[in-house]
């Protein structure tokens, strides 16, 4: 069974260079057996056109290696503490994907400015507050993973599957590995458009909440009707 | 006859990933049977690479479904209320294309700044107003199409080939599929263009109505001489 | 030797698409025989991926179609006023490319803000008046040239290989047409750079003429030394 | 020996088309064999295409020429002065990447807006004053890497590997032909992601030297801890 969540990870971490969300090694995917309290991440720093399922590392969750012969990703610690905390989520994925990266950068939040944004993230996706210095210096994986979950807040985690960290990047997260780094995809896509858009109009307000329930709950509510899963 | 529709629709849909229009399912084209009154289009939320000509969804004006065991696209019903309002069309295509997106986002129309608007759009591609709650809670899909014939107007529909949807995205049309995305393809190019031009020049101002006409009039007007169709 | 310039300007034409210079037929490249007075040049509205060295059209200056049987470009009038104007040149290319195209639709030079610049285009590549009601209505493919050698003025066609029409497009020249396209090429980079450091600093001044000179006549003066034609 | 050396640079040389750093012939890297005091670099204006092992350059440390038939890089003046004069140093590589020559155009350093920026350049990347008139015309090239060794200053150059050439372009350099590379298109990326930011956050100030330090040390610091070569 982890072979499959390996394989599920492999792919994942592969599909971030086919969609054009990393250079080099800059990015990184996991997902969690939730029933065996194990999780498995891409090792740090190898190429993408390297890995190998034999490269994926296993770890429970309080970080310990039980698998696998290489380091796992320096981030392994934010992925842990999302993990333990949000029960929801089953995969996670770090990129310091462009556009996102430069609202993180900025130390702005990215409002839900179209339907584009509100088929995925149900209001503004946040940015967190700079970390302190102590927070840095301390232990800075894990209050990486902190401040993410302090603005995060009450937001149920899979309706609002992205934070940006201020200064840094994105972390993004889904139902398993594949929906995360799609949720990662759409998070750069919607960045891009919503700079433009701000660009062409720096007073624009995000659209209304009735637009946003609308776009959101057709694709992920009770009553969703997009797709084949659901017929209405 | 409908199986020639079919395959001009399913390959119109696989133009979208061709020209980089779409990300993931953010499409879809239809095309319309005048004599039977027929429209076939994309079913929702199958990805591009997937799509046969099986899976082609054909529905009566009134949006019942006469042919194919998917769901249609969750904007039929836009399709339907633009098929029995503008007699002139036979295809439709809905994208999230970055660049004309993000002048919806903003809710912006996109002025004739240059001879590309005009070959192909008669005058600023207009953006309509935000829709109301009640609009959106009520029929959202069908009085998307309202709100873009209100936008319209009095224009032809040949003549202003596509409408921004307020804080959503273009619905652009054409006397066939492959025309409809044609002119989405254009709308796209013109509105990055259009975006980096007011960027340089915040004040511009559209271009002159005669060089509108000139370059509108050189392809589309009765004595068009652009191409190897007519000969001047 | 028509047949010899037929492949150049038929292999010119192709690199538009392979430099993503063009949206479907948006572009086309003509050189000239200057010992016999005839012009080679791309058929109007067909497709790049259909183009063969006997769509080619030959014209004579007058622009009498000499051999082909396919409508020329519908700015071939503009090309022939421009080698009947410019001795020195031997290829043409009218592109839409989109970073050039803004600053054309901006209705402002392009200031030589580097060195990049400085090696192909020795100053600020113009940009055209707006043109006349009269000169739209009249002959415009004509009198668009006509405002193009009015805004070159006294310049060196060869130190000044583009100008960019008003509301409309650059066009762009060469020693043959290979040059005029690589010339293309790097006034749309030359363009895209621009516009960026513009946005960075909008007081931006351009560079020094001793700067200009010296990138210039390196590679284009008596004493140039870059590759491998000259030693020094 | 030097066989192993050209084959690093004509592979470093070879990577710039592969990560879009160039147009045409705009750039070259080079690298040296300290024990001979012998410079490796890409022959002037040679296509990428068509460049192999034999058309690479030996140089010493004076400018002489050891080997190859072609002239070097119309830059190797200003390689050679950087080899002098920084012991560390082991590839260097000069392109015109348009984000990073957008920035040097626009005249300013590129602060240190995120952690991505500094996982590889240990605060600002530094842009020189502009050249005087007298530097231009005397002995350009040489006077270029002069300036290069002005504005890098007292920093140590493997934490700052690279620096903009006002109104011109970057110069990075690295360990080895192939980190200098790697160190050019992590700058372009940077200068990417900071235009976008401070486009967001005009006001915005580079990320605190603690959150710096954090993510350069990691990775460059001796107690390093990404990727696979150390562990902690």
């Amino acid at each position: 069974m982890l072979e499959q969540l390996k394989k599920q990870v492999l792919e994942a971490n592969l599909a971030l260079p086919k969609h054009d969300m990393v250079k080099f090694t800059w990015g990184n995917v996991s997902a969690i057996d939730r029933s065996q309290g194990l999780v498995v991440i891409k090792p740090s720093g190898v190429p993408y056109e390297k890995l190998s399922m034999d490269d994926m590392v296993v770890l429970d969750l309080a970080g310990k290696r039980m698998e696998g012969n290489l380091n796992p990703s320096t981030d392994a610690p934010t992925h842990l503490i999302l993990y333990r905390a949000l029960a929801d989520i089953g995969g996670i994925v770090h990129t310091h994907s462009p556009w996102a990266t430069s609202w993180a950068q900025a130390g702005r939040g990215i409002p839900a400015f179209g339907t584009t944004h509100a088929d995925y993230y149900y209001g503004e996706v946040p940015c967190t507050r700079p970390m302190t210095a102590d927070e840095i210096r301390r232990d800075y994986e894990v209050e990486t993973g902190r401040v993410i979950l302090e603005t995060l807040a009450e937001r149920r985690p899979l309706a609002m599957p992205g934070v940006l960290v201020h200064g840094h990047a994105p972390f993004c997260w889904g139902k398993d590995a594949g929906d995360a780094v799609h949720n990662a995809v759409v998070l750069e896509e919607v960045a891009k458009m919503a700079y433009q858009s701000v660009m062409l109009n720096p007073a624009l307000a995000p659209i209304d909440d009735v637009l946003l329930d609308k776009h959101f709950l057709r694709k992920h509510g009770a009553n969703a009707y997009y797709g084949q899963d659901r017929r209405t």
